[in-house]
């Protein structure tokens, strides 16, 4: 194979293909803990060179894992089988922010947030949100379907994908979808590459759907004694008619750590923390937030704090991040899971995660967008201790089992990759699994598109 | 093959299928002209019996084309070439409406308005609103991807679908997606049968998202000399980050007709008409709906009127309602075109409609959801005149290829069905309409399902 791979380097343009160890070895994973080296690695410029990669692949039958920032959470762009890595990061331009379309055009290594920097600058938005926006790649947003907190009033990637230019696995370039915001032509090809996890074909650059930018956000943020007053405050926000940019909730886990880091006697007295933010025309969203808050307020909530404008709310947000961070600081291995449940059953869920936590020894910290019923339920993992590992595995087969017996999901947003892989099988039933190794088939009949995932 | 359909028969329940040639006529077409006989019709009551049928016609090679209320407007289930029709009208059970998890579960026949009005009176809403919605179904919906005026903010069908039941062309039942609002558990197959037109499998059920009802509305309808202002006045509101519940555009053909039809003056004296609805809490909107107002006035109006609250919103689209009432009652033939362009060509074709009119000699009446560029260009003919037919499908020709220059498409909520078949070489290039091809032939192998359509 490194005979072809090295002809391979030869017939395209200097520098976008290396077998250099250094450089396999920087793209052998992601965020998640396994990593697997590949034989070479592609940094393509443009479409043309993808093309000719992944036709040359498919001709010997060589292995291509596609990848942006590397920023996933569960190894989906880690290369299992070798062959070649094919990162997008280079094909990093915006081609067009058009204002009176409302529409983008970006390649796939486009940085998320400067994607959402640019379009606001124009004031047009770009909701979709996810965490490390300002470290991942639209591409990597479109293949994994990312989310994040404004996606319950705003909706997921694949709600802003009017179209995409993509790589097929025989190396053809099929231009899906078109610019317009709807468009009816055919089967709806071009958000069916949405959330692939690069298993159907490379996405090489994307038409994306703006909105109008909100000109006023603000926020409240509340602490409460329970987890069952935040879910029920939460519940009561709909009852009343509203569907917030974001609703997160975080439980006692999460504050105590994050009380310690921030030296928060506030956050330490609380059980659970709720943040509602809101947005669209100033008058509007500050008599809504007076709303909100007198509903969050039947719920005996320790403090309520308000936040009016973008600084504020970003202040609040802050504390949200810091969460993470906090959670790091335990010096615990966080196994960040993504569960979603029916929305009633938040409740449920969290009362869960405290059994989980006693039955099996291991500190549990659930927070997230628990509008969606998505939330991020982080096994906290000793590894030093002797045996935490079969613990940790036997603490999410009881989580994803419950959660799958509820009518949930064991990812909501963060993908299949390789964490979640051991519970493909429980969580998709046979029919549907054979569904998706038809289609993989029909797209890519050699199973060269990264290989060792969830279909094969 | 009547004797084999005659077996069929007799392995359902009774009453489920008849090759009753009174029953075959009514289920020959949709609202679009063409028609074409089936053998036999399935009137399914449960899943199983439709798994059965299409099991049945798999292993023989009968042709299937599934329908709901029959009230597409393309032929799109239309059974060109025979064999069975399969109605869905007596699978019309609604399941369950969850208040907590904002779920409904449906059968496929259910009439969508039923759903909407039942998931209302619980303070839940679905918002879909195609403008059939008091006579078609929900899965003639979903497989359409049907829109509405109310898309613009909401989003589409296929937005509100979280899960399917779909039956397969070899009679296996799937279940797809979840009960949950984020889902990121394998390849999106749920939303991928939306807007598939029946090509690749048969929905029996949906699972769907629903939202908090917002408590209010209010709409603004204006008149204007020009379709110029109106929309300039579009875009102003964009551009004051409004996005509203729906906006849209009629032009000044469509307005004769229905100044004529009810006798209005001020609705005469004008070239364009729009309509702008928002949504939301009561003092928000109404805050809002002045604001809008205000950004429409500067855009010299000749009239505005305000509506505040449910009841007065639906007589100003009544109104709407009536331009169809309105153009029937010219006598043409109003030739239901749906095209999509991106958003800042709208000024452009509407003036590209009215050359069309001079061009071609007949009239062309526009209106519909501007704000998504989908703009209801209807050609209207007059079938007794010689030659009509002939100038009606030049100025399709030239509608389609200028909309498609535009980087616009042809069909924006109808679908392809038969009425746009002709144009689908012209609209989707050859290796995306090879892709449809390798996903139709690797789902349908036998090619029964609604055959005849753009992809067989």
């Amino acid at each position: 194979m490194r005979a072809a791979l090295r002809r391979l380097a030869r017939a395209l343009p200097a520098g976008e293909f290396t077998l250099d160890p250094a450089v396999c070895r920087a793209h052998a994973g992601d965020k998640w803990f396994a990593s697997a080296l590949p034989d070479a690695v592609a940094l393509p410029r443009c479409t043309a060179s993808v093309a000719r990669v992944v036709a040359f692949a498919h001709r010997r039958g060589i292995f291509v894992t596609a990848r942006g920032a590397g920023h996933g959470y569960v190894g989906g762009s880690v290369p299992v089988r070798g062959g070649i890595v094919l990162s997008l990061a280079r094909m990093n331009r915006i081609r067009e922010i058009h204002q009176r379309d409302f529409v983008a055009v970006v390649q796939s290594g486009v940085i998320t947030q400067k994607l959402q920097d640019a379009v606001e600058c124009k004031g047009l938005f770009y909701p979709p949100d996810p965490a490390s926006r300002s470290e991942c790649t639209v591409g990597g947003n479109i293949v994994t379907n990312a989310g994040g907190p404004r996606c319950l009033k705003y909706g997921v990637t694949r709600d802003y994908v009017l179209g995409l230019e993509v790589v097929l696995a025989n190396g053809t370039v099929v231009r899906l979808g078109s610019r317009t915001h709807k468009n009816k032509t055919g089967f709806d090809l071009a958000r069916f590459f949405v959330g692939s996890e690069g298993l159907l074909g490379v996405v090489t650059e994307a038409t994306l759907k703006l909105l109008p930018l909100p000109p006023y956000r603000a926020a409240l943020a509340a602490g409460f004694s329970t987890t069952r007053d935040a879910t029920r405050a939460l519940q009561s926000i709909f009852r009343a008619g509203f569907l917030p940019c974001a609703l997160e909730v975080a439980d006692a886990f999460t504050l105590a750590a994050a009380a310690k880091r921030a030296g928060s006697g506030r956050l330490a007295g609380c059980q659970a923390h709720l943040i509602a933010e809101l947005d669209g025309q100033p008058r509007s969203v500050r008599s809504e937030l007076r709303e909100v808050e007198r509903v969050i307020r039947q719920h005996h909530p320790r403090f309520v704090d308000r936040a009016l404008g973008a600084a504020q709310c970003e202040q609040i947000w802050q504390v949200r991040r810091e969460f993470s961070y906090a959670l790091r600081d335990t010096g615990l291995t966080k196994l960040n899971e993504d569960v979603a449940v029916p929305r009633s059953r938040l409740e449920d869920l969290f009362a869960f995660a405290s059994r989980l936590q006693k039955k099996h020894g291991l500190p549990v910290a659930c927070f997230g967008h628990a509008g969606d019923g998505n939330i991020h339920t982080n096994i906290m993992l000793d590894r030093t201790q002797p045996g935490a590992e079969e613990r940790s595995r036997a603490a999410l087969d009881d989580l994803f089992e419950q959660v799958l017996d509820w009518g949930g999901v064991i990812t909501g947003e963060h993908g299949v990759g390789l964490a979640k892989k051991p519970w493909w099988n429980l969580a998709v039933p046979p029919e549907v699994r054979r569904l998706h190794a038809t289609i993989k088939h029909a797209l890519d009949p050699k199973g060269i598109l990264n290989p060792g995932k969830f279909v094969s």
